[in-house]
């Protein structure tokens, strides 16, 4: 792993761009840190992964909100990657967001594509603890959608995943088999975030998923609207449903 | 309204009785309000009212946590009133908790139940916010199961409900018409929650009350587990949804 450039620091969060080399594969990722006074105190630190949807990238504005939050209310660490074909790793950045999904779709029907996404979290994981202002803290995962795809196999291959959200995704799918497995596989808190009317995800299939994680400790969260109409209040819950795992003597 | 008693204030909070009179019956309440300092502070200030499920009773121990958490943290009122048949108005005090349930399910069957609840509680308020200390401040309701059952007409009877907490009922039992239009008359912000293995209340028929429901802002929190087993975890956030629209600028 590779630091790009100095940390920006004008809002207060210092934010610093990485790339991840794995299996011949740039990753481009962002890592976000407290600034100011506690920007030298060393970790470990908790650091909470986040995964973005299709089309989307890993500086997308609730991506940055769920960030901020983490850093300036609990001092943890948090990092996001661009997923296969999106952000920085588009082929065409001039492609429109239909382009993007239905590259998307094509990417997750390819055998492979979930285990390369896990294997690039993994390897961003293992860099950034290396890293002396996070260190081998434990480690949540927030992922909707795309980020429910890829981060229900990433928590089930990866221990250190101690926490997570995940939501706006059902059994459905190329990896339906692959996730159910997965989700089964899972034993740590989740909380699953869910909109009542998704019109890409069916409810029956939510739900279905909702059963299958594993996790003992797990509630669903369910709002009117739409998959892209998850309301801010689910942002500060998650904020804090993972700082109660990751830190619960911090509170 | 006669208050019964002095205050007890040996919990930090000040729990006194009262009894109300409506249309012959004689209604035993309780209120809490702040101790200590804060005690001698005139309203207004918000009150809840919390409604008790089928065989329990105004002083059950989620209902004393959700009063103290409200006076406590966020120093707001709250009450309870017994509910026909429960607490000190059960006709035999040696009815076990499957007698209590037939007869939940005896007056719930009868014609005038939920008007004498909801009038039970009208007057309760007024009563209530003629006290100084709590006066004529936003309004807000809790209550599950059979706190649901009565809960919908009354805060569909009474705009001075300002925001509510609703679950563990669905669209069925004598009164599924009635609740499920005065469901569709609310307007408030609402909170509903689940039990996801509820063995008295059918999934669907859940799903079907909080479609219902006319608010736009609502939200549904499910959790695994059967009717009587919602996590502390909601109770919690029951206080903080109650304190963000009852006193925002509290906040």
């Amino acid at each position: 792993m590779r630091w790009i450039g100095e940390a920006d620091t004008t809002s207060g969060v210092a934010e610093r761009a990485f790339q991840v080399d794995v299996g011949g594969r740039e990753v481009p990722g962002i890592a976000w840190l407290p600034a100011g006074e506690a920007a030298g105190v060393d970790g470990p630190r908790p650091l909470v992964l986040v995964g973005h949807g299709a089309t989307l990238h890993k500086r997308v504005d609730h991506i940055v909100s769920l960030a901020h939050l983490l850093v300036r209310t609990h001092g943890f660490a948090a990092a996001a990657l661009d997923a296969p074909g999106h952000g920085d790793r588009r082929p065409d950045r001039t492609a429109d967001e239909v382009q993007l999904f239905g590259n998307f779709l094509t990417e997750w029907s390819r055998p492979g594509s979930t285990d390369d996404v896990v294997a690039e979290w993994q390897a961003a994981i293992s860099a950034l603890r290396e890293e002396p202002r996070i260190g081998d803290g434990p480690i949540g995962y927030w992922g909707l959608s795309m980020g429910t795809i890829y981060g229900i196999p990433l928590a089930a291959a990866e221990p250190r995943v101690q926490v997570a959200v995940f939501g706006l995704m059902g059994l459905l799918g190329p990896t339906k088999d692959r996730i159910e497995a997965d989700a089964r596989a899972l034993a740590c808190p989740l909380a699953f975030i869910l909109q009542w009317h998704d019109q890409l995800v069916g409810r029956d299939d939510s739900f279905a998923l909702f059963d299958a994680l594993g996790s003992v400790d797990k509630r669903l969260h369910a709002h009117p609207g739409e998959h892209a109409a998850v309301p801010p209040e689910e942002l500060l819950f998650s904020v804090e449903f993972l700082a109660r795992h990751l830190a619960p003597a911090h509170r």
